[in-house]
């Protein structure tokens, strides 16, 4: 099946999410991109539960955020995310937040398959493989 | 060792976790008596880790929390943690958020002791009573 | 427009909001009711904002809580909301969490409408009363 | 009053912060840079708030992270903080956490300083400049 390109998670900026400046806080970035993660995965046909099961799981090395704007209570938003590089164990994934025609955050963020309570890295695994499809860049 | 009555556990609010109201966002005071609760069993003798390497957790099956105002970024700030009562396998424990003389939250929360990886209640442990001390409750 | 009786608002769980118990943490029942809360006033022909606007807010300024069950990463589930009574400047409003025909969480909690930027509490305005309907508690 | 070099802002890990792989999830290293970066201004002089009355603020454009390993409840840790680099109205802050002799996470923070209420940047003013002190990387 082939993938959305890109692939777009729909966000709903939650009220505690919001500082006493009126804009979301910066961390809650890194959770839509874990929620935006997780949904890529189950589109590609792999649940997270089913990654564990089969003994893996990623694990983030590597992130990088630039913001150029804010987000606020209410307003529309999607997390638009492309796969950007494959290596041996790593995967790199670039994820945008977008409000409207209004792009809020760039980011990139650098994965790690590792075994299921065990330690170092592993190859990527070809179920993981084949549910990510082709690296296809958001910029 | 005898218990500090009431145990008081100093609390800084974080800048994240206020909302565009300028206040706490209700559910961080969940997370406030967690932590107090953790550091009320340490002062007790029982670091949380040691509890669960004797086998033992306790689960919340019942808070229930009151609002007598509100707390702000860089406002000086305490809890205060009473237990109860204790039951079979539950133990009841009080908490008060106070900022200088004023009185913010006032909370308690039922817990109750499950075996770690277990399922359905067990008795309090002996060691867990006894870092408990004796219910001296707030109000 | 009659409403929805129960308000159901899908629920999903975030991977950070399960704790090395691999369960739900218990403050992030909190946000899902607050997250339930906004989707049914909104159900009900008054957005947030809106209310902002308009010069109104609500605070929470009583909640009580009972667990009957966890909720794991990947269960579905939802809350249920409906409208236990109404006071002159209050509202009760209940909630439970459901997953499959499984409960896990009922929960009552009440709200004030205070003015925007002001003190004390107000009476509930006309547009907010007819945004929610008539009491159906849950219970 | 000169400064400490390097700056060590004490963690303590919230039972809440850990997930399911008994780590620590990654966006709450961003709470910990924040709840640091507060404190290491404070330590020289100017209190946050102190700093939005005199109608600056500081907003965070760029942060990246790198992971070294892994953190765990009840684990000490601290974080060192270490002024990078001054420009007209950025400010280059670095972060290592670190438990023990383990380093768990190396980053590097860009703020900006904003008018409160208002749009654009502004000159870094001089009783901000003079409470960051010198630039002493961490690495």
């Amino acid at each position: 099946m082939p993938r959305t390109v890109p692939f777009v998670f729909p966000l709903t900026v939650r009220y505690l999410e919001v500082d006493q400046q009126g804009v979301v806080f910066n961390m809650w970035y890194l959770a839509y991109f874990d929620d935006a993660w997780t949904a890529f995965l189950e589109e590609g046909g792999l649940p997270y539960g089913e990654m564990l099961a089969d003994g893996h799981d990623v694990q983030v090395v590597h992130t990088e955020l630039d913001w150029h704007g804010p987000l606020g209570f209410g307003d529309p938003a999607e997390v638009r995310v492309g796969l950007g590089a494959l290596g041996r164990s790593s995967i790199t994934v670039q994820f945008e937040v977008w409000t409207g025609d209004r792009r809020v955050v760039s980011a990139t963020t650098v994965y790690v398959v590792v075994p299921v309570g065990g330690q170092g890295s592993a190859p990527i695994p070809e179920r993981l493989r084949a549910s990510l499809g082709d690296p296809v860049p958001l910029r």
